[in-house]
């Protein structure tokens, strides 16, 4: 597998670096960002957690905006922040913001022209990792975060591989996307009309038949303009409840969609992994 | 004075806000962002920090990129950010990144067709203060700190005003204009031909001559990409020795010109003008 630095930049004694590659799961080039910090330069090798971002983002939102390395460099953990799908020219996409380029969901999509390229649950549970452990000085100890799109993408990847992840979390997540407008919408385009094919790909769905659990934490602003259409937190909260699942879910009261929320609880969303990891 | 607010957001429990406002110093719309810390909300009123950007930004880099809010409300300081030069259809521009909008150098122009508009000097020492000071509970001690032609201006504004405020801090900022491509591109076109007007805008120039001083304190990276064509640290440092004035220049191995560098250290811009702010 080729891998080309695009970015390097020191950071906390640390280093973010931008890189691409060619996917094979995803037939196109693929960008992504990672922290090492400052322990990776010292021989050690350090446990991951991968960041994945919400619609319209790509690679670069968290890095610059979530003040996440200070706490990563103080605890030893590398972060890596994949795009939010394939790109390119020849990449399917759609108008809307929430479909295609920048909407991949965190799917592997069953329908034409979206199975061509758009496979980030593939991607990310196994192509980047194997990547990213092959070329960097990390462990293969693993959490997994988000935020809205990429909340739901952190929690249901988490719930369908278990074994692959020591916790999740997330801020806003779509909990229940087979219910929202923004999950109908994606989950119809990229995997069709059997609304049976969607519940793989509901973080509700998935945490009330769960059997195997990883620690999950939730945090979920009052005032975010998108909570009671997109989000519904209380579905996530119920299926918990029914299936006894250790998910703690808090409600902050005041704080919004925005990354001015993300960066003001980011660093419980990295004391919470370092808990499980490296241990 | 008119003031309209464009976006409220939750920030470490306190509130980043953007506001537009007719400046009449400026003559034109002009937008700022504000971070006001918990304790504003208590009935108290904090100092503020003053924060110049450098080229290209506008009053939203340094609110998303620096991560400064989580200390700001610690220490229960407020942070005003200004946009780095008039903005509209009729102001005046230039195509290059450099001179114009997103350029205003934080300098007075006389020459036109510059001198309709760019008065951001004036704007930052006077109109704006008395702005923040009677609309939000904030007292008048003041601190300003900038990042590179932000630098620039917090330094220069600083030493021509030490009884205005109590500290100042910058990241690798341009600091021997007269003497760096970007500062006689800028001073040039504001300014004219007769490079004595340029003295005034010049940190070592200013501090050279200084009798009263601030107590200052300058981060600048090693690895800066621009250090030694535009930044020239060392004729600051140098101006510092031959004046006796309080500079604390400290280099950092490996940092770059970009927010990477000023998240690093923006704790200590903060901490620094806090030991000299609600004395």
């Amino acid at each position: 597998m080729s891998i080309e630095n695009l970015n390097c930049n020191k950071s906390f004694g640390g280093w973010h670096k931008q890189y691409s590659h060619r996917s094979e799961t995803l037939n196109c080039s693929m960008r992504f960002a990672i922290y090492l910090p400052p322990q990776a330069s010292n021989g050690q090798k350090v446990p991951v957690l991968y960041w994945l971002s919400g619609l319209t983002c790509s690679d670069e939102n968290f890095m610059q905006k979530a003040g996440a390395q200070r706490i990563a460099a103080e605890l030893g953990i590398a972060i890596v922040a994949p795009d939010t799908s394939p790109r390119g020219e020849g990449v399917a996409d759609d108008e809307g913001y929430d479909l295609g380029q920048g909407a991949g969901f965190y799917v592997d999509a069953t329908q034409a022209p979206w199975n061509r390229h758009y496979r980030m649950y593939d991607y990310v549970v196994n192509e980047l990792p194997q990547l990213i452990e092959s070329t960097f000085p990390v462990s293969d100890q693993r959490a997994i975060a988000g935020h809205s799109m990429g909340g739901h993408g952190a929690l249901t990847i988490a719930l369908r591989n278990p074994d692959r992840y020591r916790s999740v979390s997330a801020f806003s997540p779509i909990s229940n996307p087979i219910n929202s407008p923004w999950g109908k919408k994606a989950l119809a385009a990229y995997l069709g009309k059997d609304t049976h094919t969607w519940r793989d790909y509901d973080a509700s769905v998935l945490m009330r038949a769960a059997t195997q659990t990883v620690p999950a934490l939730v945090d979920q602003g009052e005032s975010d303009e998108f909570l009671a259409e997109q989000l519904k937190p209380e579905r996530l909260e119920a299926a918990a409840k029914a299936s006894g699942y250790p998910l703690e879910l808090r409600r902050q009261d005041g704080y919004d969609h925005s990354y001015y929320f993300i960066a003001s609880f980011i660093e419980e969303h990295l004391r919470f992994p370092a808990a499980y990891l490296n241990k």
